[in-house]
């Protein structure tokens, strides 16, 4: 059994090399971290609380990667990039090497990114994790939710459900399963938002499923959307487009923008209904993950 | 029964008068909040965990004043001016006036700071609150814990024990005690860290207790301490030292600085060592709140 201080030691110097180049003038150690930048400052967190965001037998490594990527995901919709995080852990552990593997997970995150942790809290409680991200603009325009425009067309990268799979495979044990990493580390799309923040009128990214975020988008932007389901890239059937936990970005972008590296799945409306159309016969209304 | 986004729109407008004052040009709403300002940055982050950093009959009211108030003591520690902060809920409640009650708590500490909401979470789980906070230079100078210079006094600012006395005061149920306050609506002393940040040389607040956190200062600063304990004021007994939650500020001031407005507990020493002296004949070791 180890201390507190013990234990905050084990996280302590994780992307400290970053603290330079990404305007960090104080790191962890004292009662707060400093930046010292001229530009803008992004900000979100995330929690992950187990049994909601993450199995309770999924590793340790899994759990810290997966808490500080989840929060990155916010930085991608912006169209930023991620210069630091800090991480808040509640735990019942006190077995030291968990925590070294708790924080083996976060380190690969951290590195993957090039982004020091800057602070946190560690107390005793039931396992919960808040990952709190920062990030700064790519390029003068940051990107919004509310920010679509009639006849933009709707965007996605990938395949929606494969993070639904990958619980589904993990719950059944299916260890050889492609779909794990799309569920326990999901990649922040930050070269995404990157790539589209000069041209895309609105960004979101998916967590609590295809279609409830990008209701939120549309809602937020005061438009519609007429989304033809027979053109959304789905993994197991077409209830996928409520699936959560993709990380994937949601966009809008000028009919002359598109390129077809993206999935078109439909174009914003002036009205502010959300049409579903198929000809394949897809029938399947719009549901959101609800915490309560 | 609320859904996760009523609960939400509870929070979401706290403070909203101050988004422009504060540099925020996106609050709340979006993916992540926007920061817009040209100076230095402070944030931090602390945890509230019930029956670890609240009793479970604590008000939602004071839960949720006492979960910001905390963390902006870590902003009063540097010297700094707050400017926002964001909430992260867990909660296994579903009793929508519960939620309303908690953000009557947190407007509180809002207004009184002028700060605004900026952005959180809130999932289902097992109660904890997380509370980021972020802040400005009031001047040039931002205060650290690593600066304390042989020779310098070593201050607070008011008596330690009586957040633990108050704690103590509201387990026994003495719903008239003057300490109930001191516990459960600590009182971030940001007008101090203002008003000393020109001329000390180090600060840290007192959450884990005055010694131990003195010992983190001095630590921190390579130096050590000669204490007298007789100049400590305390609520109960001596052992008050060691009583957490009281969040006033411990800091090291040039000699020719100190006004007998402060209480002047020790000196710093050359050596690593912290000793106690007494001449009352106190006799009491060092030690700090331990989670694990």
């Amino acid at each position: 059994m180890s201390s507190e201080f013990e234990l905050i030691e084990i996280f302590q110097h994780i992307g400290a090399e970053y603290y330079k180049q990404n305007g960090i003038i104080t790191g962890p150690g004292d009662d707060c971290a400093i930046f010292d930048l001229k530009t803008p400052i992004v900000t979100s967190v995330d929690s992950s609380v187990e049994n909601i965001h993450f199995p309770s037998n999924a590793s340790p490594e899994d759990i810290g990667y997966r808490a500080v990527a989840v929060a990155l995901s916010d930085i991608a919709a912006m169209g930023c990039k991620p210069i630091a995080f800090s991480l808040s852990v509640s735990s019942p552990i006190i077995n030291e090497s968990w925590y070294k593997k708790l924080a083996d997970g976060v380190e690969d995150i951290a590195k993957e990114f090039e982004i020091p942790l800057i602070g946190g809290d560690l107390t005793k409680g039931p396992l919960n994790l808040n990952a709190i991200v920062f990030g700064t603009p790519f390029s003068e325009k940051i990107l919004m939710r509310n920010k679509a425009q009639t006849g933009d067309y709707i965007c996605i990268s990938s395949s929606t459900g494969r993070a639904k799979k990958g619980l589904d495979d993990w719950i059944n044990n299916k260890k050889d399963s492609e779909y794990l990493t799309d569920y326990l580390r999901p990649f922040p799309k930050i070269e995404l938002g990157k790539n589209i923040v000069n041209f895309a009128s609105a960004c979101i990214d998916t967590s609590d499923g295809l279609m409830a975020d990008l209701e939120k988008m549309l809602k937020a932007s005061k438009r519609g959307g007429l989304i033809n389901l027979d053109d959304i890239p789905i993994t197991t059937d077409i209830n996928d487009i409520n699936s959560g936990d993709d990380y994937d970005l949601c966009f809008t972008i000028p009919k002359d923008k598109f390129d077809n590296k993206f999935f078109k799945i439909g174009e914003v409306t002036e009205d502010l209904e959300i049409k579903l159309i198929s000809d394949k016969g897809y029938d399947v209304a719009i549901r959101g993950y609800e915490h309560f």
